[in-house]
């Protein structure tokens, strides 16, 4: 790969294609934290994250949910539908953990008794602050519309995965996603992985997700790969 | 006053009175910011605060917003309903200032192309935390129907206010409301004065509100008299 990004992200690179409706996304080992405070690798973690995120684009698309990828590319590169991303950051809670935690004041792990969606502005120089429909709409990050088609998808995509990981022994606490615009429609962007969700094991309460990085809890990989093993059977 | 209070606040104090449905708030010159970071006197803000908030509840209550102020008891006195306070705060804004100038990082004084309403919850150990309407349903804060009415009611206020003090030669920049329930009606609650909104001279940009206080500005109890004369015409 000799070209240059034309976009380069904390765990990601984007580079052109020859059709200019479409993007290649290249997952790299790179793991940041704390918006950037704590940087480090997690080996093997852009071949995993590749593979979980189209197993979940995959079963999302499945289901009725308009996503950006097309196809693989190889073990760390998706081809996407190129977007006009949102500047919104959409989080969905189950259960208390991380920054709503600290938030709300609830202990983590407190299930919380009606589901919770959050708007985050993306933007790193602000440190990804957390709005709500007033500041989309004086800012222009959105139309009420786009948010709307927003929050129902991501209330959709929460009842998709908690059932699906809920058989795989996997608690869904959490999950952050981007969408955008292409061809005039707000679909799925970005990626779905650990990187971006919280996974509890459902027995043993066993974090399986980027926590085990940001509070150095140690076997990273292990974690990502459990992840995968759980999902498709294969070991990466 | 030799009873104890039932309830004290940083600016007030509130006691019980021989009518269950009505207490009596007693406006103190404390004064604290940043959560109680800060904190010290500012002269005769007791006595500025109770007219110019009594001056506020009756214009809003000719406007048709039910609020909890009953009569004036005296200088630093009002009789009130008491209500049962809806722990979420109820910010309008108009112009990026104070921490809405940081979280999406304006300059202080920029107009904002749309009003934008935010909601707190009002939890001191917490720092009073952004929160959304997902968050108040999972806390069981207010109901859906409750968020409802009390932005409704903030976003009249916040017409009536500025429009009543474009007039005065006032700028209202933003300002803080608090409602609660009152034989099972959403009512407003609270003060309406230099401490829970920013006032600035429509002409100089003068502020003439608390900032002077949180800002280390000077003639604090200068501004406060300022609000109040152009209000009434009155000097204390």
């Amino acid at each position: 790969m000799t070209q240059k990004p034309m976009y380069e992200g904390k765990a990601k690179q984007v580079f052109a294609t020859e059709n200019p409706d479409e993007l290649l996304v290249y997952f790299k080992d790179d793991a940041t934290a704390f918006n950037g405070e704590k940087r480090g690798t997690i080996g093997n973690k852009g071949v995993l994250n590749n593979k979980i995120s189209v197993f979940f684009f995959n079963l999302l698309g499945e289901k009725g949910i308009p996503h950006h990828f097309v196809k693989t590319l190889s073990e760390r590169e998706m081809l996407v539908k190129k977007l006009d991303i949102l500047p919104v950051e959409v989080v969905v809670r189950n259960i208390a953990a991380g920054s709503l935690a600290k938030r709300i004041g609830w202990e983590e792990g407190r299930k919380l008794p009606t589901t919770v969606v959050e708007l985050y502005y993306k933007n790193d120089d602000l440190g990804d602050p957390l709005i709500n429909d007033y500041h989309i709409k004086a800012l222009g990050l959105a139309t009420p519309e786009q948010v709307e088609i927003m929050e129902k998808y991501a209330l959709k995509i929460n009842e998709i995965l908690s059932a699906f990981l809920k058989d795989k022994k996997l608690e869904l606490i959490d999950f952050k996603l981007e969408f955008g615009v292409h061809k005039g429609e707000v679909i799925l962007g970005d990626e779905i992985s650990p990187d971006t969700c919280r996974f509890w094991d459902s027995e043993t309460g066993q974090k399986l997700d980027k926590d085990r990085f940001r509070r150095d809890l140690g076997d990273v990989e292990e974690a990502y790969q459990e992840v995968l093993r759980r999902l498709t059977g294969e070991n990466s």
